[in-house]
């Protein structure tokens, strides 16, 4: 576990750690909800499937609000043409495939017709998705990411976010990873900078007021 | 301290942290090495002075290679006119301005004629910078990181780095950070997915090697 | 001249050249009107200065309305360190440095303070430089596109905007070029597939009843 | 037609239309050679038959030269999840959808193993696609465009390639457009600005000597 006591001390005295808050418009992105990513022996942790359950009633309270909804998976080409760096790092990425069953996002949280799903094969899925723009024409000021890993993808989606201008927050609960250590150290690290991180429940009370 | 032996269980099992490599054209880039983030008043960290020193005979041993240099620089408008949001979780980002003390790259690594100032105001030296093309033109295909902060713009540059599929090397006693835990905490997680990490000398002997 | 009467019939039978229509936030984006580009023995063309003063009253429109403006200028480095491929097909573009005269915004339309000053090396106002991402904070939706050249800058930039998600528009007597037959071959082009172009005239008249 | 003589005298005075020449490693990038834009009732024109007949003998040449090669698709939604500023445009777009017959690459042309697919949304095929990173990776500094059309996907892609410092060739009798005016007056522009404009024979007898 990172000691946050220490560090919080010198965030506050240099003034980081404020708050963006909530938009005028929220989209909801889960990222790498997939098979591959809750199965701890492919690319998952202890603690992703219950990221999933936290998140159903978040998903159903979008889709009931009409507000917009984003999909990622990492899918790679069949004949692994679209090779990148991050698959010398990490090999086993080439095996999520558009049909492997690692690829396919976990059945609890299934795509609707009209929710937009990202293909990816970097970590941000904002990196070369046109996720940023699909955001735009939509009228979101505000994304709101969970899905795993928190120090993987997410923290890398929640860069990207914050950088496309988006408020952005971090639901806490809904968000997980291989181990617990990177896990608080990236939660640590993206309220400092990035986004409000907060609770499913906290963001669901906000989002009814807002 | 993140207690790194437990995660590099189950990462090493999952296959990840292999290396990329040194590739065929290295450039050095320094994030962020400005008055400003050494001084522990403002944004920097008791480590930061330490890494600059250690940068300096980096520094001339890709100057004397004829190596791509790149510095960043955080630089808002005068007149707050590119505000963002990350101005608004770091509200002092905005005191760094074209002609601020804080915003001056340090005197040790001052740059020198031909080598590329990037101005930016997000995380990553790569976001909306043009930095890519730059160092694409130039034939580079490894980007050697170094400067700080290790849990801002350091990670944040380096996972732009392996996403635009450049070869990622962190210099580990050439970065430096605010505070220690997210420091090592940042470092575990680049080794893991996005960089080789490594110290100068190591590095300095494979690039002789090269 | 084009023949546009040939090109709009097959046009029209495959359905391009919908409009695309102004949304509910618009932004002036004024491209590189700078000294280099109204003198015809630089980089201009003898209608550019035409384009300069029917510009005057629609600037001064968005700054009475409180819309954003954007000012683009092309801007190299002194040392010539960020030469790139536009250079090498257009080798005058590398004068045109920070404190040139060809690359100052002309007097009748210079910048005022909160007004974002994009410099470029490239000829889309949009690539490496953060213009979506600043629109897109300030809750635009709509791009209002003037300057010059209308084959070179404007057009690039138009293609981005369109890209970028923003319904766009061009105010097709605020464009010029230096010569005529690609000035009219590209508002063809642009209305078919990426704006709607009209008069400044016919645009503020829009504008009011929105 | 575009006269192109007065057009020329100014450009050749103001020193643009130089040659940005071929580099160390070419790929070649067939823009949207599918079905539907072979076909004059959806996207098509005559002419564009005719290039992908002389585009046959070329992508063969690359091959055999074991040189990269990708090929772009227009693929939008099923459930038009994506739907953009384009299909509002250009409506019809929204029908090449991932199994529809017009957006397959026509047969004569149709990718083997290894060769890149992209799927775009947009004009140009870099726009949020990876595709400048996966050349990059290839060590691609030269990017060899044919395909369709070329008043509109080849141009917006040419200058793209440009802005991402490829050496940009664009192959005239393998590029085609629904109507020969715009053909002609956006072959001038890239000449001009973004590319160097030649045959396919001459391209391919260069190749042979570099």
């Amino acid at each position: 576990m990172v000691d946050e006591n220490d560090e919080n001390d010198v965030y506050r005295k240099q003034n980081f750690g404020n708050l963006s808050g909530i938009g005028k418009r929220c989209a909801l992105i889960l990222v790498d909800f997939v098979n591959g990513f809750v199965d701890a022996e492919q690319f998952g942790g202890p603690h992703i499937a219950a990221a999933v359950q936290t998140t159903i009633p978040l998903l159903a309270a979008f889709r009931k609000a009409g507000l917009p909804v984003v999909h990622t998976r990492v899918v790679f080409a069949d004949d692994d043409a679209n090779k990148n760096v991050f698959c010398i790092k990490v090999p086993p990425l080439l095996q999520l495939t558009e049909h492997a069953h690692g690829s396919q996002t976990v059945p609890e949280l299934a795509p609707v017709q009209g929710e937009l799903i990202v293909r990816k094969t970097s970590a941000s899925a904002f990196f070369s998705t046109g996720l940023s723009e699909w955001l735009h024409l939509r009228g979101v000021d505000t994304a709101v990411i969970v899905g795993c890993t928190t120090s993987g993808c997410i923290r890398a989606t929640v860069v990207d976010a914050m950088q496309f201008n988006f408020s952005t927050i971090v639901i806490e609960d809904c968000v997980g990873d291989r181990a617990l250590g990177p896990h608080h150290a990236n939660l640590f690290d993206m309220r400092q900078k990035y986004a409000d991180v907060m609770t499913r429940d906290v963001f669901l009370s906000a989002l009814m007021k807002a």
